[in-house]
């Protein structure tokens, strides 16, 4: 396994195994590395006969008073994972490769951004269009492996390889969950032990909506007022979005119908949350 | 000469040839080519062992009443010229094959964008950085070929290409001029004759700030005075900008000074029509 920082190195090392016909898998992560992150590398693994897995924390996809300074950075825990995982290469490059002095180009997706998560984080999504666009060019995937936990960021992505013809395959994966369901995510870390099992309110409120919708309610409305009824009961628990929409547009249903999209976003005490679920009623 | 119209088909018929080692060279165009068009392809031709032109009147770079309905489409007289100057493929996409339903994601370069042509010409530069990120893509070139006449579009795409990691060169072709100066432009098509001598005053004008800066001036509002006396004199002449820009960032110039851009664009009639010149002081 090579660590690799600048990102012309990168690009040269994946195209001198590319050009003997090898076929690359690539998994972005912002480090902090977790179950989730490995079942994408583990199928990048099987998939392909290169993984390259980059570990960078985008600034430009941090909001001015989020937690780009404390998010996590456990970097030698991460390589021993990766190097664990049978990672070929790890990008991790510093801020200044990635958006050195001068830099003024940004990749938004509009209409998908705006909303959800994009409501309370604004140019969250445009910051992660940007890096990824920058990373499929410097790491040439074949297949770009993504989480389902963050569901819109997946979709926005696609989107994005789409619209601007990038040759490349985007894998989503399901999400990795705990024993008692709360969705693995970096952001756990923040957690004390109360608001660790706080938090078990997200899942349970997706379990319930399933479950009203199994018992045949279809009205978005009430759907979403039986969910807020239940994550208020968390006195730590502070609703950013319940959210029922099109899993492709992402514009809210007022009847729960065709491909959908479950999400939401609470706050269980300073730490923001998300978890989602795909459904097809 | 193979004449491609699906992106996915284009792509394939470059990576067929990629894979066996050989390099290409992409020259974009709105189509109406002339000789300007015509030194890129030559060049590319000299460079490369694989030559793509791509033939697409990007509705995505028109505002609202501009000229994209009358904008000349000498379509089979494009196909002849490119076969006569040995280009290996044309890409030639509808509309829909670029922007198909659903499309939403846009490529902006902030600050170069909003200034001279951007002024007048808003999302301008935002449809030619998307459509040039998409065409990237599609033909995956190792030199891309722009004209110097277009300076800002060439400073914005060479912007874009480094900020978004593309792997190719930008190597941008001085401006061809017939022999009375006048720059060569497919817009000129809707001069007639004596508005074709009126836009003399372009390269005219330019003449002048190059001989004043030789003189000395180095103060870039008596030039630009100057310059604007000049033009003035036409009465078919209507100014859009006269300026004098530090050439890489665009930003004004107060004292004429280091790499600078001459640049300017007029109105001959209802024909909006742009010149540069690029000095070293």
């Amino acid at each position: 396994m090579k660590t690799i920082t600048k990102p012309d190195a990168m690009f040269k090392a994946v195209m001198a195994v590319k050009t003997k016909g090898k076929s690359v898998g690539f998994v972005p992560t912002m480090g902090a590395l977790h179950e989730g992150h490995l079942s994408l590398i583990r199928r990048a693994r099987k998939d392909n006969d290169i993984v390259v897995v980059s570990i960078f924390v985008n600034p430009a996809q941090f909001a001015p008073g989020e937690d780009l300074k404390k998010y996590p950075r456990p970097v030698s825990k991460d390589i021993a994972l990766c190097r664990k995982a049978g990672v070929d290469f790890i990008f991790y490059p510093l801020p200044k490769d990635i958006y050195p002095q001068g830099f003024k180009t940004y990749v938004s997706v509009d209409d998908l951004s705006q909303v959800l998560c994009g409501r309370t984080r604004p140019g969250h999504f445009r910051g992660v269009a940007t890096v990824v666009a920058k990373l499929l060019n410097v790491t040439q995937p074949d297949i770009l492996y993504l989480g389902q936990k963050d569901a819109q960021q997946a979709i926005i992505i696609k989107r994005m390889a789409e619209d601007l013809n990038f040759p490349v395959k985007v894998r989503v994966m399901s999400t990795v969950r705990e024993k008692n369901g709360l969705a693995l995510s970096s952001r756990n870390a923040y957690l004390n032990k109360k608001e660790k099992e706080d938090a078990l309110v997200l899942f349970k409120s997706l379990n319930l909506a399933l479950l009203l919708i199994k018992g045949g309610l279809r009205d978005a409305g009430r759907l979403i007022k039986r969910v807020r009824e239940l994550i208020s009961k968390k006195k730590s628990a502070k609703i950013d979005y319940i959210a029922i929409v099109n899993a492709e547009t992402l514009e809210p249903l007022n009847k729960i119908r065709g491909n959908c999209l479950i999400a939401l976003a609470v706050r269980i005490g300073k730490t923001r949350l998300i978890d989602n679920v795909l459904l097809k009623v």
